[in-house]
């Protein structure tokens, strides 16, 4: 029952000034963050509350629900109880003697409606977009992040190695996601992947055997699936293994908060040789990208390198989607969201940095046949890259 | 492989027909849809797009990805494909001879920078809310629905009873939610429970074991739970489950994107009697309310039934958690997404309707030490109520 996960104050302390730095950069006198990843990734709780960064001075934490355990949790020094976010503009004035100019607010993720009434709470202060600051602070993993993120790695390398010793003919894909989710459970998984769009799915089940895998769909990934039904029709459906067929099984895994993305291609008995093929570019292509990555490359500069080895291998058409649904992404920053910045997309022109870590995912679409597909996840070093992820890169036929 | 669950076009246009009618009272020219359930409601997909429902006419489906299979999916007669949400307003311009003046959108799910991409896409149109229409429209659920729902309920009652044949000491909260959803998933459960607010956390491993119960927290529900990480704080954790401890599950289910929410007691072995009595009181105010639900009664009576209910038995102090912390609501609309209006509120004035269908979840908590709680899912008739739930209503001592 104890809480032995905390993020340290020294980290703490590290990404608010990151963020005071930015604003400051931006003009931008604080920051409200109330969405729940942003303030457990600020303050080390993610208790109902809010979160209140001046560009200069201390953060001051405002918890509505549940004040004694915000306390246990987080690092930050300044903590009070508000009954009502009514109270947070006077609770404010009240500790620093004045509000803000100009407040950033989390304009990615915050409803209209809501906005409009924070609006209303500070009606002489200029609200504006707070979002991308935070998104690009959290960009950059620190050594302390990548622990954590490697702990998660090893959590997902034993349900993929479980995954190996379980998976049989017969499960359903969801009958078998559910299998391997049980176990995952069991050794430290969450359960609850986190998204921060609210139209994007996350979820544990992305698992694509044989045609369900050349199934296009509603995901910005270039097979959907065939999903449990119209309402959710991606993942895992009702369609059982069979021996001798491309399986892609695409995991996503959750300790502590922090996220791991990986796929890898399983088949039971034997792999078809043109999907065998396929897995094996796939590698390559991953592997090839991974070669390339050190900082000061343009994002952009690693989507073509993938795009170029699909080509030469013949693997044009297939490539990240069938032609006319093809994805324009390899890959997309992870932390404490699945899905995170930068994207690994053709027109990404930031430079890499150390620390940025990312889900590296080139796949191919067989439409209405099966899908291949490598995933894992790397952190930009000083000199190159180093893989997070543990599970070795390779096809497991079972 | 094929899809056997369809929205009837009976039901689509009924639903269009119906928003329509709140779209002219409301002085409303169209509503542009696009949250992925409110889109499955209004036309049966749920594949990447838009539904263009005008006050008057015919609407207009436009896909992203994947067309093939919103025609397969929809009961919608005009169905186009578009490569991007740019083409939104020309292509409805091409269909209805002329754009609306007023335009609805989803005002409560659609976050801030997304709005102002699409009132870009609209400049000269008035973007207002839409939202309250739409959530107003769900509210009241046909035959149809309610057959669906009762699908739900006896996938969410064969869970009950395989819980009830499982469970055990010695599992961890976690491990056993794993455990049950495997089965749960074996047999339809779908896997990820839907939540229209970007804050609210929705799964089905709530499961408070003694002191877990006691747990205050985030979640606007009388009790939290220890949760896995201060990244996840609420539902189960790392707790062994023990014998002689009260455990209150609360399940969340979901089959063809209908949703159940239903909460028993449980216990191994025995119930200590102080559990016990607050158990069965609570079971007893959970009927009571069901008792008084007909037509025309003021929701927040039912809340004022059930308090007056729990004051009677001496349980004013744990009812609805603890003094400082009590939530001001006994249930929640339910159907398409796990929580819909209206909500069973002490300020809720809004009359009883046949086809309102609702989760009504009295609980208690005694602070650090346990709760106590029943849920079941029912629907207003012409002269009273019917049960959805099929889980019998009573304290399950295994």
């Amino acid at each position: 029952m104890t809480d032995i996960f905390k993020i340290p104050a020294s980290e703490i302390d590290n990404r608010i000034a990151r963020i005071q730095n930015r604003l400051q950069e931006a003009g931008m006198d604080a920051l409200l963050v109330l969405q729940r990843v942003d303030l457990f990734y600020f303050s080390g709780t993610a208790q109902n509350g809010f979160l209140f960064i001046p560009a200069d001075g201390p953060p001051l934490l405002l918890v509505r629900k549940y004040l004694p355990r915000a306390r246990r949790e987080s690092a930050i020094r300044n903590i009070i109880e508000i009954r009502s976010p009514k109270e947070v503009p006077g609770r404010i004035a009240d500790f620093y003697g004045r509000l803000p100019r100009a407040l950033g607010f989390e304009w990615d993720v915050m409803p209209v409606n809501e906005f409009a009434f924070y609006q209303s709470l500070f009606p002489e202060q200029r609200c504006v977009d707070g979002s991308r600051l935070i998104l690009k602070t959290r960009m950059i993993k620190s050594h302390w992040e990548l622990l954590q993120m490697e702990k998660t790695a090893r959590i997902s390398s034993r349900i993929f190695e479980y995954i190996r010793n379980t998976i049989r003919p017969g499960y359903t894909e969801m009958e078998f996601g559910g299998i391997y989710e049980a176990f995952a459970r069991k050794i430290g998984h969450a359960g609850r992947i986190r998204v921060r769009d609210y139209q994007t799915e996350g979820y544990p089940w992305h698992i694509l055997s044989g045609v369900s895998g050349g199934m296009v769909g509603l995901l910005d990934s270039p097979a959907s699936g065939q999903g449990t039904s119209a309402a959710f029709p991606v993942g895992a459906g009702a369609k059982k293994l069979r021996p001798d067929e491309p399986i892609m099984i695409d995991l996503a895994t959750v300790f502590n908060g922090f996220h791991m993305d990986e796929t890898r291609m399983f088949a039971i008995g034997s792999m078809p040789k043109e999907a065998l093929d396929a897995s094996l570019a796939i590698i390559h292509i991953h592997n090839e990208v991974l070669d390339h990555v050190k900082p000061g490359v343009p994002i952009k500069d690693l989507f073509h390198i993938a795009q170029a080895g699909a080509e030469k291998r013949g693997y044009a058409d297939p490539y990240l989607g069938p032609p006319e649904y093809k994805v324009q992404f390899i890959g997309h920053g992870i932390g404490l969201e699945l899905i995170e910045q930068p994207i690994l997309s053709v027109k990404e022109t930031t430079l890499l940095e150390p620390g940025m870590t990312f889900a590296l995912e080139p796949k191919m679409v067989f439409k209405n046949r099966f899908s291949a597909g490598a995933e894992s996840v790397f952190t930009v070093t000083e000199t190159g890259h180093r893989l997070i992820s543990q599970v070795p890169v390779e096809v497991f036929v079972c």
